[in-house]
């Protein structure tokens, strides 16, 4: 592959949408190579059909597993039909969300095991790893009460501490990946100010793709 | 689990349809509990869509592994609304293909890898396997001969040679998966008339079931 493969993960509230926002602009003023900006479905016809399956409300009695499959799914298609092409062109893709976000959301957070997740996204993406993951991190109290904050109602329920739970799930086992993969994952503080935290991240891209940058 | 899970196997034309039509009655005459007969989707309503994906014309696009886990996604939902339920009701449940087909026609037809389709589907599963399993052979050329029986033109193509070519992958892949599993996949010759196809069928699943038959 002759391209570069850069992922964003974080757990919800970690401002993962305002930093790629703010960087991907940069990157295509900096990069001497095109920048491709993408997440699941991205476009992907059966994927975006396979997203309709998965987020249908209607849905109630999807399995968490039958749910995981779908995901995969959709990734294998996204990967076959916008990813892989980039990169052979040459690109530096930018995908929001990939293998990691199932490993955490699915594998910890709804409790199917992350090894068990780990391996069906490995089917689905035949090992291709990104060369670098941008990891936000912020606590999942911090994440909750940034999205909670438009919320009228203050009183904290046996839901909402059902959804912090899972959260925890879902950070510790980021944490674990970052942890267990320093070689391809940064972790970024997500608790700093919006500033600093795209400062943070632009300096980790910048040393990552010092080989194509130009000012 | 309480039932008795019995699956149906075969490649095209091994008249798997035709066997199950005969023999289903049988069983539910003659066993002290009930029987269900099956088949993906078997009315699962999130399967039933996953199926709509797989088989419709207009996909064209599918990547292969795209389709071995969409099958996979749809075979879980079926497990968990439709057999699992059934087994734990203590029916003896006939199930029209499973896993075996996915190893056959995805990992061994379309090349993706017997191990690797059997370990997604392993996800799928959570390892719940047959009790029994009926393998119907019958090679390529015979099952093939007898689909296009009604035929007009009598012209053997490249597209032909191409799809005997790929089932003869795939019921190479049954005799390895018989070969591999004799404690639980019985093989009966299928190029046998229908009524001995069914006598030897019937013997199987009596032998099998000897503790819930009744005369």
């Amino acid at each position: 592959m002759a391209g570069v493969f850069i992922t964003f993960e974080g757990p919800d509230g970690a401002g993962k949408d305002s930093v790629l926002r703010r960087v991907v602009p940069e990157l295509t003023a900096h990069l001497r190579v095109p920048v491709l900006e993408t997440r699941e479905p991205g476009g992907a016809r059966i994927s975006e059909h396979i997203r309709e399956l998965i987020l249908d409300p209607a849905n109630t009695e999807m399995d968490p597993r039958t749910e995981a499959i779908l995901y995969a799914a959709s990734r294998r298609q996204h990967l076959v039909e916008v990813i892989r092409p980039a990169l052979a062109a040459g690109k530096v893709v930018v995908c929001d969300r990939f293998v990691d976000s199932s490993i955490a959301y699915q594998g910890a957070g709804r409790g199917i095991g992350e090894d068990a997740v780990g391996a069906l996204n490995n089917f689905a993406t035949e090992g291709l790893t990104p060369a670098l993951t941008v990891y936000l991190d912020v606590p999942a109290s911090v994440g909750l009460a940034r999205i909670n904050a438009h919320r009228r109602d203050t009183q904290f329920d046996r839901l909402d501490q059902e959804k912090e739970d899972f959260h925890d799930r879902v950070r510790a086992a980021y944490l674990r990946l970052a942890a267990d993969h320093r070689d391809r994952i940064v972790t970024v503080d997500a608790t700093q100010t919006l500033d600093q935290v795209c400062a943070d991240t632009l300096a980790v891209l910048r040393t990552h793709l010092a080989a194509y940058w130009q000012e």
